[in-house]
C-alpha cells in the first residue's frame, strides 16, 4: 500500500520547483511576520543546502519520503531543526503540489516552445534554400497539382507555428498562483501573472495540466502526418528522398534494407501522449470537486509527454536538416494529367463557365487515355473537337512551372508566395503570440 | 456506397453558412473581373431564393445531392441556369468545406459563450443572495472545514470563466479564411480576421476542430464534476438541497422515489463529448497531409458536440436556478472537529511551530475521540495535558463562522473575499478574454 | 429538459425485441398466475398489433412517449385497456431496457458475423484464385521479401477470422437474461442461455455493450490496416491495383483525379467506433454501482458502432472482390536486392553461421549498389572476393519463385502453405468458434 | 536519436522469456540439422549462464544492447563465441520480439487470474459471514429497496468473476507460436496452444496487447465503480463502514481527517490502464500492415497495465478484508418508505393491475409526506381512502427482512438466494471458464 500510494520515484524531479517555492513562501511568512527574519534565513539557508545536495546527486531518499515534499521538508528539518516547522503554516501539502507543478510546467513550456521554434526554423531555412524544387501535390494519397517542394514543407511548419502559440496561451493558465494565503506576497517572487480566483477551484482544478496533454496530442499528431509524408516519400516506390544514415537503421534479417526507424517512432509517439490525455481525461472526468487523491495521476502524464514531445521535437529537427532530397526523381513525377485543371483554366479565361471547363477538361484526360499519350501530346486538332476554343495558344499550359506561379495569393505555391511564407515564420519566433 | 459517401443528411444544416460564402466568394470573382456585375448579380439573387427555400423547409433533397454544397450548386443551376457554374471557379470543394465550418462554428461559439456566460451568471446571483449560507467544504469526499455555500457556487463558476476563455481563443483561430485564391477580397465580407498562411494546410488541418472538440470536453468535464457534487448533496445522507420537480424524475418501480436525473445525464455527457473528441482524434493520427475523405467525420462530430454542450448548459442553468437549499441541514453537518486546524493556528499564533501545532491537535482530536465528546467540550484543563499554552481564550476557536473569516486573502471564504469574487465573475462577460 | 431526456428518438428501432420481450414475460407471469390466462391472451394479442403497427411504419409516436417501452406500454393500454397494467407487474424498466438491449445485440451480432464471414470469404476465394501472382511483402513501408498476392490477401483475412471468434464469445455473455423475478421461466422462451447471477449486477453493467464497443474497434482497426495497404498500393507510384469506379470518386477541381474515397472512408470509421468505445467508457468509470441515468448513452453507442461495422464490411466485401490488380507491375516491383536474405541462407547452407552469413550478404549489397548493377549480376569472381564459398550454384537463389517456395512451413509463402491457408479459412464457418 | 530508439530500458523485464524461447528454438534448429547437437548444447548452456546472471541481478547492459534481444545475443556470443550466431537462423527479430512477449504475457494473465480469484474469495467468504446485514440499496444515489450488504458484495464479485472468464478466453489469444519457419517442433516445447496462421500477420498484429489492454481497463472500471461505492459508504453522511488504517491515510493541515487514500487510487487506475489502451489503439489504428516500429509501444502499455491491475487487486483485497462495517448504521439507514414497492404489491396480490398499483402506492407516500409521518404510521383508515383493499393485514408490509425475502428468485435478495451466489462463486476457480 505505501508503495502504491507513494509518487517520490517520479515527483522528486520538481525538486528545483519545490526549493524554490518554498523559498518564496517563507519570505511571504517573514512578510507576514509568521516566521522571525531569523527563522526566514535559517530556513533559505537550509533549502540553498538542499538544493546543492539535489544537484550535485548528493541528496538521499529515505524510507517515508513519500513524494518530494515530504523529503525535502525531512531533510530542511535534519538541517536547521525547529524552525523548519514553521515553513508550513497556512501551506496544504495539496497548495504546495500545484504551485510546484506550475512553476516546473511553466519552465518546461519554455523548453517546448523554443525545441518548436528550432525545428520550424530548420524547416523554413530548408524552404528558403530549396524553393525552386518542384514535384506533385497529393491530395487522397493520389497526385493533384505541382507544387513547390518548400511549399510543403512550409504546410507543416505553419501547423508548428499554431502549436507554438496555442502553448503560450496555456502558458498564461498554467502561470498562476494557487497559493492562497499568502498569495499577494509570494506571487511576484515567483513571477506567476496572477492569482487564483478561488481557493477550492485552485486546488481541486488540473485544467492547466490537461490541456498541456492535448496540445502535446495536437502537437504530435502534426509531427506523425510529416513523419507519414516523409515515409511515403522515402519508400523505393516514391524515391523522393533519403534519410540519413543517423536516423535510420537495418534489418536483422534483411541486409539490404534500411528503415526509417526515426519516423515510425515519431509517428507512433502521437498515440502514446494521447493515451495519457484521455487516461487523465477519464480519471479527471470521474471526480467530485476539490482534492481527491485520483488527482496524483497528474504527475506521470504531464512529464511523460513533455519527455516525449521534447525528443520528438528533437528527432524531427535532425530529420530534416539531414534528408537529402532526390531533385530529378521529384520532377519527373510530375505528369502532364496533373496539369487538367490549368486546362480547364485555360478555357475559363476564353469565358466558358468553370463547370463546363471542368467538364471538357475531364473529357480531354478521357481522349489522351484512350490515345495512350500524354495530355500534352493530343493535338490542336484533337482539342479542337472537344472545344473550338482551343488554338495554339493551348501549348503554354504545358508548363509545371508556370503553373505553380499562377497560385500568387497569399498562402499559394508562386515563388513570391512561398517566399512571403518564409518570411512571416521566420518573424514568428519575434512576434509571439504569432497568429492574432 | 452512396449512402456511405454521402454526408448531405447532417451537412445540411450548414446551408446558411454555404449560403453566405458563396454570396461572398462571387463578389470576390467580381472584383477579380472572372464574373460579370449581371453574373454576379444572378448569382446572388439566385442564391437569396435558394435561402429563403432553406428558411422556409421548402428546399428539396434530390437524389445526387450528396452534400450541402452539391445541393445548393443543383439548385442554383436550377434557378439560374448557366451562370451558376462560374461560382466554382478557383474555389474547390475542400476550400468551400473548410469555409462553411468555420463560419458555422464561429457562430456556434457564440452561442455557446453566452449559454456559459449566462450560466455563470445564474450561479454568481445565487452566491450573492446566499452568502451568509455555511456548510462543511469537503476534501477526499471527507468534511475538511466550514465554507460558505457561495464559496462553493464560485468553485465551479470560476472554471466556467476559464471555459470562456479559452474559447475565445480558439474562435480566434477558427475565424480565419482558408478560401485561397480571392482570399483577400473574400476576407472581408465575412468577417474573417486572418487569412491561412499555407493553401495545402488550410484545406487539409481540422486543428479548430479538434480544438473545440476538446474545449466541450474540458468544459463537460467542469459541469460533470459539478453535477456530481450536487448529486452527492441531495441524497438523503447529505440532505443538503433538492433539485425541482423539473429537473428530477420518478421511478417505474418505486413509487417513492425522485431521482436527479438531469444530473446524471450532465454526468454522462462528457464522456459522450470526450468520446467524439478521441475518436477524431484518432482519425486524424492516422492521416498524410492534405485532404482526406477521412476529415469527413469533422462534421457529425463537430455538432453533436455543440448540441450536447448547448443542451447541457441549459439544464444545469435551470437547475440552479430552481433547486432549494436546506440551510438548516447544511449548518448542521458543521462540527467542531472539523476546526482542528483553527486549533493549531490557535497554537501558531502562540509561537509553536505549525507541524508541531498541527501534532498537537491531533492530539486534542484523539482526546476528544476518546471521550466521546465533541472537540468544544473538552476543557482548558484537558486541552492544558497537551500543551500549557491553551488558555480560556480558546472558546474563541468555536466558532464557525469566525473560521471562515479567517480566509480574508483573495480566493479565501471570508465574506469580503466572496463578495470579491463576485464582482469579478460578474465582470466576466464585459471582460473577454477574462483571465489576462 | 424533456428532449434532454428523452431517448425514443434512437431507442425506437429496438421495438421488435421490445415487443417479444414482453410476450415472453406475460407468459411466465401467466404461469406465475399473476394474470390469467384470458389477460395474457389479450396483451399477446394486443402486442401482436402494436408490432404489425410498427412493421407498417404506422406507429404513431406521442408527446410523452419518452421511450420505446413507454411507448409501447401505452398504445397495449389504448389496444386492450385494463389488463395492460399487469404486464409491468415485478419488472422494472431497468429490467425491461436490458434484456431488450441484449435481445437486440444478439441478433446484431449474428447479422455482423455473417457479415464478417462474407468478406473474408470473398478475400479467401480471390487469394484462391490468384495465388500465382508475386509481389514485394514491406515492412517498414519499404520492400522487404517476395511474397504471393495471396499471402498478403490471407495476412488480412486471418485477423477477421480472430474478430469472427471473439465476437463468438462476446455473443456468449450478450446472451444472458437479467430478468430477474421471473427469469427461469422466461428464460427458454427467449433463447437465452443463461441467467444473470445477482440482480444489482444485472440492470446496473454495460460490459456486454463495452465488449461490442471495444470489439467493433479492434475489427474496423484490422479493415483500417488493410485499406491502408489498398490505397498505398493504389497510388500512381505503387500503381499495384486499381478499384473499380462504383468505389472511387472523381475530384470537383482536377478533372483528372480518381480518388478511393471508399478506402479512406473505412480508414476513417476506426476513429469513429473507438471514439465511441472512449466515451462510454469514461462514461461508465465515473459511476458509483447500480443503475444511473448515465447508462443511457449505451444505446446511440451501440447503434452506431453497428451501423458502422455492417456498412464498412459491406463496402470492403465490393471493394475486393471488384478491383482489378496489376500483375506485370507487381512482379517488376521485385529487385534482386530483395534476395539478400537469400543470399545469407545460400552461405547458411554452407556451414556459415547466420550472423556472419548477414554481414557477408549486406557486403554483397554494398558491392552491387557501388558497381550500380543489380545483386544478380554480380560475377561470381565479384561474390568470391567476399567469401569463397561463392560458386556458380549462386544462380540458383536469383528466383523469386524458388525463393517465396523455400516458406513451407504453415503460415509461411510457398504455395503449399498459402493453400493450406485457405482452406483452414474456408473451414472457418462451419468450426466457430474457429480458434480453438 | 540511440535513445530515442532503444527499448532495454523497460523490455530486460521479458530476460527470462527470451532466453526461454531461444532455447526452444535452438532445440528446433538442431531437430532440423541447423545446427549440430553439440553447438545445441553450446547454446542451451550459454543461455543458461545468462539467465543465472539476470536472476542474480549480475547482467550488465552494454552500450549498444538497444533491447533485450540483443543483449542477449551479444551475451552469449561473448560467452560461447561463434556458434551463438547461428541461434538466429530464419528467426528475425519481430518473431522473437513477439514470441517473448507472448510468453511473458501468458505468465502475467496466469498471475492476474491468481489475484482476481483471491479477491472474489475474499468477498465471498465476507458476503457468507455478513449475509443478515441489511441496508439501502441504491439507484441513481438514492434509497430504493432494502437489500442485504452481502448482495452488495457479491455485484461486484460477479463482475469481478466475468472478467476472470474473459481473461482465459485471452489467454487462448495470446497462447499462439508466431516463430514460423520452424514452428511445429518449437510449439510443443513452449507449450503453446496453436501457430499462428499466416506469417505477415504474425509479426505484425498486436491483437493480443489490444485486448489484454482493454480486459485491464474493463476490469478497473469495476474495481472503481466498487471504490466508489466504498467511499461513499465511507464518507462521514453514510457512515456505514469505516476503513482499517492501512487503507486511509491523514491530512497534512487538518487533524481530524482520514481520507481513504487507497479507494481514490484504485479509482484512479481505470482512468491510467484506459488511457494506455486509447494511446496504443491510436498507435495502431495509423499503421499500415506488417511490422513498423511503431509498434513498439507496445511493451510499455502492456509492463504498465500489468503493474497497475496486479496493485489494486491486492490493495482491494487488503481493503476488503479489513474494513469495518457499522451495522447499526446501516440498518438505520432503512425507512417505510422504501417499502412504497411493497405496498404496491400487496395491492397486486389483492387483484390490481401493477400500473395501477404503483400508483396509488405513490399516493400512500404522498400523504405520509403531508402528514410528517413515517409510511408505517398510516392507519388502515388512512389508507383506505387511497383504497378499500387495505386492510389490518397491510401491518405485514412494514418489515424490511420480508421485504428482502420475497426476492427469492436466482439472483434475489433472500437468504436463500444469496447463499446460491456465494455457492456458484465459491465454485469460480475451479470451474474456468466460469461462464459457460
Amino acid at each position: 500500500m505505501e508503495k502504491f500510494n507513494a509518487s517520490i520515484s517520479y515527483d522528486q524531479r520538481m525538486w528545483d520547483a519545490d526549493i524554490r517555492g518554498s523559498k518564496a513562501y517563507v519570505k511571504a511568512l517573514e512578510k507576514a511576520e509568521l516566521v522571525t527574519t531569523e527563522e526566514m534565513n535559517s530556513i533559505l539557508q537550509g533549502m540553498d543546502q538542499v538544493s546543492q545536495e539535489w544537484s550535485k546527486g548528493a541528496f538521499v531518499i529515505k524510507p517515508g519520503d513519500e513524494d518530494i515534499h515530504t523529503a525535502n521538508e525531512r531533510r530542511l528539518k535534519e538541517l536547521i531543526g525547529v524552525p523548519a516547522g514553521k515553513l508550513h503554516t497556512g501551506r496544504s501539502r495539496n497548495d504546495q503540489v500545484v504551485t510546484d507543478m506550475r512553476l516546473w510546467l511553466r519552465d518546461a513550456i519554455s523548453v517546448l516552445t523554443e525545441n518548436t521554434l528550432q525545428l520550424v526554423s530548420t524547416m523554413v531555412e530548408r524552404a528558403a534554400v530549396e524553393i525552386d524544387v518542384l514535384f506533385p501535390g497529393y491530395t487522397h494519397m493520389q497526385r493533384a497539382q505541382p507544387i513547390r517542394w518548400s511549399h510543403w514543407i512550409l504546410s507543416h511548419a505553419v501547423a508548428l507555428s499554431r502549436d507554438v502559440d496555442q502553448l503560450q496561451e496555456i502558458k498564461r493558465r498554467v502561470n498562476v498562483l494557487p497559493l492562497g494565503r499568502y498569495a499577494v506576497n509570494t506571487r511576484p517572487l515567483l513571477a506567476f501573472d496572477d492569482i487564483s480566483l478561488n481557493s477550492m477551484d485552485a486546488t481541486g482544478q488540473r485544467d492547466f495540466v490537461a490541456e498541456f496533454l492535448f496540445w502535446a496530442s495536437l502537437c504530435l499528431t502534426h509531427l506523425s502526418k510529416m513523419a507519414e509524408d516523409l515515409m511515403l516519400y522515402s519508400t523505393k516506390e516514391f524515391s523522393f528522398l533519403m534519410l540519413s544514415d543517423a536516423y535510420s537503421t537495418g534489418s536483422s534479417l534483411m541486409p539490404q534494407k534500411k528503415n526509417a526507424d526515426s519516423l515510425e517512432l515519431i509517428r507512433s509517439k502521437a498515440g502514446r501522449v494521447f493515451g495519457r490525455c484521455a487516461g487523465f481525461m477519464m480519471t479527471l472526468k470521474g471526480l467530485p470537486s476539490t482534492y481527491n487523491k485520483d488527482l496524483q495521476e497528474d504527475k506521470e502524464a504531464m512529464f511523460d509527454c513533455y519527455d516525449t514531445v521534447h525528443a520528438v521535437l528533437q528527432v524531427m529537427a535532425g530529420v530534416m536538416s539531414t534528408l537529402k532530397i532526390n531533385q530529378s526523381v521529384m520532377e519527373a513525377a510530375l505528369s502532364p494529367d496533373m496539369l487538367a485543371t490549368d486546362v480547364a483554366y485555360y478555357l475559363v479565361r476564353k469565358g466558358v463557365p468553370f463547370r463546363e471547363a471542368h467538364g471538357m477538361s475531364g473529357k480531354v484526360v478521357v481522349m489522351a487515355e484512350s490515345k495512350q499519350i500524354p495530355l500534352n501530346q493530343l493535338t490542336v486538332e484533337d482539342l479542337s473537337t472537344i472545344s473550338p476554343l482551343f488554338e495554339s495558344d493551348v501549348s503554354s499550359v504545358w508548363d509545371y512551372r508556370s503553373s505553380v506561379e499562377q497560385y500568387s495569393a497569399p498562402g499559394g505555391t508562386a515563388k513570391s508566395s512561398v517566399t512571403a511564407q518564409v518570411e512571416q515564420l521566420r518573424n514568428c519566433r519575434t512576434q509571439l503570440p504569432f497568429h492574432k
